[in-house]
C-alpha cells in the first residue's frame, strides 16, 4: 500500500505555516508499512484540489487531505469533495450535537457558519473529531481511500490516531513492529560502523533505520511480516543484541523525548534536580520544565551569565575565576557544587563554555563547553568542542548534559 | 511570475525531516512578488523526477528544486537533470577549486566522490556555493527558469539569497516593497476591527497581510507597482499611520524577532535585564540568551519552581506565600524585586503561573499567569488567564512578558 498527501491552504504556499503535519503522518503511515508517494501542497482553489485529486487517485491506494475545513468563506475542501464523489451536503446530526456542546461548554455564541460544520456529504463516512468542529470524512471510491481532515495538527493527529491508522493497519495484510532506541554522544556514521558486523547479518525482514538529529542518533529496528506471524520475539532478540552493542552510548530505549526519559527516572528513584546554566541561558531548564509533572523532581535553577552571579549566587570562588575563567572544569565543578547546595537537589548540573559567535580564544574556541554533574557524593565534569553554531552549541550543551546526568544516575553516583 | 517548488528526498516522505525550506523559500518569493503554486515532495527516484519537472514546467515559469545533490549513491538530481536537459557533465575548474579549499581548510581526505561534487552539466548556469560543496544550478528552457540546490537549510538560503532571487527580482518587471511591523497583546480579530476603516480604504496596490502567532500578530504592508514608480513615498505614509493606528499594542517597527528588538533597546540605552521565573522554567531567559551578544545586557536569573528558592534566593516573604500563595500579585512583585536586588539590573521580569496540564484550582484555573516587570524606581503586575496547553502558556507568558518589559523601557520608568 501507498499514499498521497494533499496539504491545503495558501498559508503553506506563501510560507507563513511550516507543514509539520505530512511529517507526522509520513511518520505514522511508515510505521504500519505504508509508504507515503508523494506529498503535495497547493492553495485554497476548487482546480488545484480536482486536480491534485485525479493525480493522486492515479498514484496512491490512500489519498490523506488535510486543510479547508474551516467555518469561513475561503474554506472549499469540502464542498469540493462532495461533489467530486457526487454527493450531496446533509445534517449529520451526531456531529450537530457535538458541535453544540463545543460551543455551550466554552459559553460561546453558536454562529450559523459553525451549524453549517456539521453538513457532511451523504456518501462518506463520517470521521468524528473532539478536538474542533469539523468532522473528518471518509470516502471508499474504486478501491481508493480518500480520507479529509482539518489542517490543525492537534485535530488531525487525533482523527488519523483514532479512526484513520487503525483503518488503514486493518486494511493492509502486512504486520509491521517497532523497537526504538536513542544513543547520545556518538556520530551515525561512528554508530553504524560499532554495529556493522551485526547489521548485515540481520533477517531480510528486519530493517534497521538511522534517525539523526542534533546530538543523538535514534536507531528504529522494524520488523514485517503475516499478521499471522509472532513477530515479536523475532524483534525484541535482535533489539536486546542491538542494545548491548550500543550499551555505551544508550540512552534510552524507547522513543521518548530525552527530558521525558529523565523525567521518569527521577520520579521513579524520588531524586530531584537542579541546574547551573551559563552558555545554555536557560535552555536546559526550560527543557526540563517542558514535561508536565517535572514540578515533582525540578526545584529550579540560576542562569549565571556573569562573573559576579558565579560568585554571589554559585559561590564561584573569586580566585578560580581569575585563575582559570568561568570556562574550566573548575569553575563548572564550583557551580555544580554551589547549586546542588543552594536548592539542596539529589543531583545537579552545571555547564559554562563558550557558544559563540564572538568570544572565542586559541586556548577556548567557540564550541568550547565545560559540563558538570553530580550529587553530593561525586561531581564529575566533562569538556567538549562542539560547532561555530551560536545554537547548535546550545543544544548540543543540553544533550550531553543529559547524557551524563543519565549515565550518572544509572551508574548510582 | 509564479513557481512550483519541488523537493526531493526520502527523508521528507517518512517524515524525518520536517520541510522548513518551502515555507522560507515561499516567505522570500512572496516578497519579490512571486506566487508559489504548487509545493510537492517525492523521493529520490529518476522518474518522480522527471514526472514532477514535467508538471512544474507546464504550470509555472519559476521551478525551484531542492535535494539529491549530495555526494553518496542516492543523490541523482545532478544526473537526472544534467540527462533531461541534454547536456553532459564537465568539471567545473572554479567549483573544484573551492571544493579541494574547503577539504584542505578542514583538514579532511578529498575522495573521489568529493572531487565530482565539482561535475556539472554542460548547459546550465553554475551557481557557486560557499557554504558547501554541491553548486547549485540553473537552466533557462523555453522561457521558464530551472534551479536546482542543496536540501540543506544553510546552503540553500545561500544560493537563493545570492543568486537567484536577485535573478528572479531581475526578470520580473514588478517593483516590490514592505514595511511590517509587530503587535503584542492583541487578537487578530480585534486588530481588524481597530483599523478596518484604514485597511478598506487603502489604495488598490497596497496590500496588508495579517501574519498571527502565538499571542502576537504581525502586520506587513506591501506595495506593487513599477519598477520605475516611487513607492517608497507611498508606503511609508501609509505605515506610518498603521503604527498609530496599532499604537497601543505596537511592539516593534520592523520584522525582527521580540528577543532581538528588546536586546538592540537594553544596548542602546546600557541598561541591564535579570529574570525570575516560575512557571516559564528558563524559557524566557533561553529566548533572551538566544541573541548573540546578549551577554552585555543580560546578567542572568533565577528559576524558582518550589517556595523554598522563592524565599532563599528571591527574597519572597513566607507569609506571601502562604497568604497569597505563589501565582499572586504580592508574590510576582516581590520575585521580581529580589532578582533585580540579587543581580543588580536596571529592569527585571518575574513571573508564576499554572502552566498546566495539572495544579488549577476554581480560584486559580490552569493558564493563570502573573507577571511584573519593573526597575528600582517602580515595580507594575498584571495578570493574565491564557490556554489550557502547557506549552502554549510558557510561550504567551514570554511574548507578554517582553511587551511588558518593552512598555515598561520606552514609557521611562
Amino acid at each position: 500500500m501507498n499514499a498521497y498527501i494533499i496539504t491545503i491552504g495558501d498559508e503553506l504556499l506563501i510560507g507563513q505555516t511550516i507543514d509539520t503535519n505530512s511529517a507526522w503522518m509520513g511518520q505514522e503511515l511508515n510505521k504500519i508499512g505504508i509508504w507515503v508517494k508523494r506529498r503535495m501542497a497547493i492553495g485554497d482553489l476548487p482546480d488545484e484540489i480536482i486536480a491534485s485529486l485525479n493525480e493522486a487517485i492515479q498514484l496512491a491506494d490512500v489519498i490523506l487531505i488535510t486543510g479547508g475545513l474551516g467555518p469561513t468563506k475561503d474554506d472549499l475542501t469540502k464542498h469540493v469533495l462532495c461533489k467530486y464523489f457526487g454527493g450531496e451536503l446533509i445534517m449529520n446530526e451526531e456531529v450537530l450535537q457535538q458541535v453544540t456542546e463545543f460551543f455551550t461548554r466554552r459559553n460561546l455564541p453558536m454562529l450559523d457558519v459553525n451549524r453549517h460544520q456539521a453538513l457532511v456529504p451523504s456518501n462518506c463516512t463520517t470521521l468524528i473529531n473532539k478536538r474542533g468542529t469539523a468532522p473528518g470524512m471518509m470516502w471508499e471510491h474504486n478501491g481508493k481511500i480518500i480520507v479529509s481532515m482539518p489542517g490543525v495538527p492537534f485535530e488531525m493527529k487525533h482523527i488519523m490516531s483514532t479512526h484513520v491508522l487503525p483503518k488503514l493497519q486493518e486494511k493492509n495484510d502486512t504486520q509491521v513492529l517497532h523497537e526504538t532506541l536513542v544513543t547520545a554522544g556518538i556520530g551515525e556514521s561512528f554508530l553504524a560502523k560499532k554495529i556493522e558486523a551485526w547489521e548485515d547479518a540481520l533477517p531480510q525482514n528486519i530493517k534497521l533505520a538511522y534517525l539523526p538529529s542534533i546530538g543523538m542518533v535514534k536507531l528504529r529496528l522494524t520488523i514485517r511480516g503475516n499478521k499471522n506471524e509472532d513477530l515479536q520475539t523475532q524483534l525484541l532478540h535482535q533489539f536486546e543484541t542491538l542494545k548491548k552493542l550500543v550499551s555505551e552510548n544508550l540512552f534510552a530505549d524507547n522513543d521518548e523525548p530525552m527530558e521525558e526519559s529523565i523525567g521518569k527516572l527521577l520520579l521513579a528513584n524520588k531524586f530531584s534536580l537542579s541546574v547551573a546554566e551559563s552558555c545554555t541561558g536557560g535552555f536546559i531548564a526550560s527543557k526540563i520544565v517542558s514535561v508536565a509533572g517535572s514540578s515533582k523532581y525540578f526545584e529550579g535553577g540560576i542562569v549565571s551569565y556573569s562573573y559576579d552571579t558565579k560568585q554571589n549566587l554559585l559561590n564561584v570562588k573569586k580566585e578560580t575565576l581569575e585563575t582559570f575563567g568561568a570556562v574550566s572544569e573548575e569553575c563548572v565543578k564550583e557551580m555544580c557544587k554551589g547549586v546542588l547546595e543552594r536548592f539542596k537537589t539529589t543531583y545537579s548540573i552545571a555547564v559554562s563554555g563558550i557558544a559563540g559567535p564572538d568570544g572565542g580564544t586559541d586556548d577556548k574556541p567557540i564550541g568550547t563547553v565545560w559540563i558538570a554533574v553530580g550529587s553530593s557524593k561525586k561531581i564529575v565534569a566533562q569538556k567538549f568542542l562542539f560547532s561555530k553554531e551560536r545554537f547548535r552549541n546550545i543544544e548540543l550543551t543540553y544533550v550531553y548534559a543529559l547524557k551524563m546526568l543519565m549515565d550518572t544516575i544509572v551508574g548510582g553516583i
